[in-house]
């Protein structure tokens, strides 16, 4: 199968639709704190509020959201009040004294936890960057990119931050050049940087030189500091999704480079071989972990359904088909898109669940929590968009 | 339905078959590293080493086991020899500089990763004091006391270990002194020590008062300094198997305190309103985690069946039903071993899995990783048959 023009306006208006009508409308305007500021985004399907402490990433990445809604869909008042709402919240209650950002906050912004990581930094940088595009407030975009220094400065100094492991056997994770290159590709789409196009080669490049194994058609999600596979439990473990998430920051970038060969071959090779080894061919969807070699996986929830691998995965066989016009792309497309749009979307409440169980049953129905809130969907839809937008033009 | 003498006999034979000629087979002999000491329980299903990392929690449970196998069942040089073979691990390579233990260490014995709690020092603990008992070791008898007064002093000096959580919303878990108190007991019950009794009744007392909710009818797994229910996803997360494995740490006391009425009459409530939160009424075993409320729960794997619930639940109402003769404890107690034994125990290569699905059906296959290994069902299965001896006498 292919698509032609007509399929892929309908997939347009679709995800429009979605965005505006189902996935936005779920969370806005309830989610607002009239009293206290920032978002409470901690719902059960029906929307009702099961928590209200607040998770920094997310309230990052839906300041993020609002703010880029506003900048590239409608100039709506409500979603720059929204926005600003969040970046205040950011501001008056997310920093700590030594200037690392918590994890977990009270309504109230009182700190419940800081980890040992920067990802709360990094949304808190592509916040700040597309509400200092919106606004044209010049301190937000200050802060935006102060705070990517910072990030930069975490991932590039051993150390820096409290190690969780002991030094016996080091490894390294894909997610760091992987959040790096998105966070750098959002802020040079919004206010710019000239920082951002060096460093995204350069992550890009440790990607393809130490997590892309073409031996054994794989991405791996750690491995030891010189590329070598940890044949270990944890070292041999797979996230297929979170590759297949790398593998559209990838082609993205190929885009934003007059379409890069080299780029795109990358980034199709990393769909290709995490697509074999992430899709269930018997229920359907991206499986959440495997192991390289087909040994047990330890995590419990290896075998369920997240909403978010299926999100990326949207996205990312979307692009591979708009750049390369590959029919297996657009077959692929349709094969997730169908499953997660039936399995996941909340037919009678708005939004998606955000956890399956293998088989598609609903293991358990929060729309929020402390790790699920309004990004990776809207996301998905709002640059699925992007992506139909560009290409019917 | 109640219990005969014949039944209770067959039960008997049953458990010690169980542990005999099918469990600790499949660990010993060659999980004994011969070669650095210790043990690689890190398993698939058919024995086959998936990874050869040590957790320290599983060295410091096996050797207790092999130690207590040689105390009560049978004087076997092999399990004396494997025993020691663990003791002499944990001391040679599980201790950090500053005395606090390690959590997971390379096959060598390199440390991977420390925690910020003390739990291996607690099986380090009851490992030393039965292997002391075993070999009448003075230094094995004299560090299982030194270390109980250190896990004494981190249960009660707040900020002695860093702490996860900022200061915000403090919260005690019903896990310290629960494991306190069957560390306690374990060293009563081997050596001896003065400072057991009284620790024991001080920690149940903090159990009756602070986690036993007889209004609402549950055990709660956390709650505020003042015993208070802390309205959060993680405050109102109930774990039914581990409140009721507390429940039989409380009756084997009401046991050793001459059939004590009133911790008789504490654990059978603590297991009786676990039982209801807990058990599957749809599929059988019981279930990993609920909410207080029926929100949903956060946990990923929340609706999934463990194996150590179940052992935990099997000795449970084992011991309430020996200790009151209700009929309905030997109801309960049939339900939950023929489930247990029917899903969980692998009829082809010994042993139980660890990880099922709600349903039943096998999610993944090890036997050992960084979490299972040979304690919960070997020592339900020694335990039972110690409930039964006493209980046929």
């Amino acid at each position: 199968m292919s698509y032609n023009i007509a399929d892929l306006q309908r997939l347009k208006e679709f995800y429009e639709h979605q965005l505006l009508k189902d996935t936005v409308p779920f969370w806005f305007p309830r989610s607002i704190d009239e009293t206290y500021g920032g978002y409470l985004f901690m719902r059960d399907q029906d929307g009702t509020l099961i928590d209200d402490d607040k998770a920094v990433w997310i309230q990052g990445r839906a300041a993020w959201l609002l703010s880029t809604l506003y900048n590239t869909v409608e100039q709506k008042p409500e979603w720059l009040a929204g926005a600003k709402s969040g970046i205040d919240f950011l501001n008056n209650h997310c920093f700590d004294t030594d200037g690392q950002m918590f994890f977990h906050v009270t309504r109230e912004g009182k700190p419940i936890r800081k980890r040992r990581y920067y990802f709360s930094e990094t949304f808190a940088v592509i916040a700040h960057a597309a509400y200092a595009k919106a606004s044209g407030d010049e301190s937000a975009a200050e802060k935006a990119r102060y705070l990517f220094g910072k990030c930069i400065e975490y991932a590039t100094t051993p150390g820096l931050l409290p190690a969780k492991f002991a030094d016996t056997r080091p490894s390294k994770g894909i997610g760091v050049p992987m959040i790096m290159i998105n966070t750098a590709q959002q802020l040079r789409d919004t206010i710019g940087d000239p920082r951002c196009d060096e460093w995204i080669m350069r992550w890009i490049e440790d990607i393809k030189r130490d997590f892309v194994k073409d031996d054994i058609q794989c991405v791996m999600e750690q491995v030891a500091p010189d590329g070598s596979i940890i044949d270990h439990i944890d070292g041999r473990t797979l996230n297929p999704g979170h590759a297949i998430e790398g593998a559209w920051f990838i082609l993205h970038e190929a885009q934003y480079r007059n379409n890069d060969p080299e780029l795109i071959a990358l980034g199709c090779k990393m769909l290709d071989y995490m697509w074999q080894r992430g899709w269930d061919k018997e229920y359907g969807g991206i499986l959440y972990f495997r192991d390289v070699y087909g040994k047990p996986v330890q995590e419990y929830w290896q075998d369920m359904k997240f909403w978010w691998p299926q999100n990326e995965t949207i996205i990312a066989t979307l692009l591979a088909y708009t750049l390369t016009g590959k029919e297996k792309y657009a077959q692929w497309h349709k094969m997730i898109h169908d499953y997660a749009y039936d399995k996941f979307n909340d037919k009678v409440n708005g939004e998606w669940f955000g956890y399956l169980h293998r088989d598609g049953r609903v293991a358990q129905t929060a729309k929020g929590n402390l790790f699920k809130g309004p990004f990776h969907l809207p996301r998905q839809e709002w640059y699925c968009m992007q992506i139909l937008k560009n290409y019917l033009k």
